[in-house]
């Protein structure tokens, strides 16, 4: 490894979010799941969430441009288990959710701890997953077409995230564990 | 034609930014295109403009969410006759390029006349669409991943677009000329 591509490690590794994570649930496109985790990695997220149909998700690498090299993708069994687990790290839970009582996404502060879930291609979010958010957000529709694509509508909150923890200085000291830093160095600096 | 779909329709015609255009540079992925075509109707594009390979690309209407019925996609033979139908418009030309010249998406004031020009999957943009633009945007990259899929870069620079003029009031009364406003209602009312 050259000493400009470990220096360009060290760099991203300082701008990971360990408080902000994606959560897909039941996302079953391979083509969607991959672009997603290519726009989480781009606004530093180091480990994304998701529950899938048994039969499984094929990620589609050139999709996902590189990016499953870097961001960890947790599988769980139900998005129970995935709240649990998001929440034993202390994340509020915000939902997509294709309705008039949701919130336009701009106004939530995602500067706090922040788990995004985002729905089925068809079917949308669960119920159980509604069931189990703080809050529900919607990105304004002004045409004909009643909703965006999965990894689209992703990306439009991640970065509203993103531009809300570059404003909040979120992204100008190192976030990660010493040690989990160190960790990634050496496993995938060499 | 139920009256409530007629009165969809008629709203939807009144939120459409006939002064604002997406314009795709060899993008050759029917699901990119058909995504892009997607959130350009999201956020009220009425016509969006294109230069597309010449083995053509295949659209696909499942990801287009039904948006190929109402907005038009004009094809054009290069990028210059493309860019000269847009000029003739008014309209000031945003071109996408992952350079360090190119300034913050977000620092464009996009409730201008405007059409954003976004490049090809693997090679990007073109000099001769960089040669003609007024001004050059990238969207911040924090992680490993050198780019964005194309729709999904498209959809955040149009969001933000879609966020100036919501503040700018521009979607509050109907932008359309009347004559072209009739003309939709009664093709596609009927
Ligand atoms: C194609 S949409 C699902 C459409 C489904 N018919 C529904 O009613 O939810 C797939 C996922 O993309 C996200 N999504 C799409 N459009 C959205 C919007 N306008 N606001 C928020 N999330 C959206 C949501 O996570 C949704 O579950
Ligand atoms: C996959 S990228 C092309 C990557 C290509 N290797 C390059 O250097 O441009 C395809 C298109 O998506 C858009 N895009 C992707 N990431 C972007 C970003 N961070 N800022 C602005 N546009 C981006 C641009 O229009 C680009 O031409």
């Amino acid at each position: 490894m050259s000493p400009e591509r470990f220096e360009r490690i060290k760099q991203v590794l300082a701008l990971r979010q360990p408080d902000l994570t994606l959560c897909m649930d039941q996302v079953h496109k391979g083509h969607n799941l991959s672009a997603a985790v290519r726009t989480a990695d781009a606004v530093g997220i180091h480990e994304v969430h998701g529950v899938f149909p048994e039969t499984g998700v094929r990620m589609r690498p050139h999709t996902a441009g590189g990016s499953l090299n870097w961001v960890k993708v947790h599988r769980h069994r139900t998005i129970q288990d995935a709240v649990a687990a998001l929440r034993a790290q202390g994340m509020q839970i915000v939902v997509t959710n294709l309705s008039e009582q949701a919130k336009d996404f701009r106004d939530i502060d995602y500067t706090k701890p922040t788990a995004l879930l985002v729905g089925q291609e068809l079917q949308g979010i669960s119920q159980e997953a509604l069931d189990l958010a703080d809050h529900q957000v919607v990105i304004p529709m002004l045409g004909m077409v009643q909703s965006l694509n999965v990894s689209v509508a992703s990306a439009l909150i991640l970065y509203e995230a993103q531009r809300q923890r570059q404003l909040a200085g979120l992204y100008q000291h190192c976030r990660l564990p010493e040690v989990e830093q160190q960790r990634l160095l050496f496993e995938r600096g060499y």
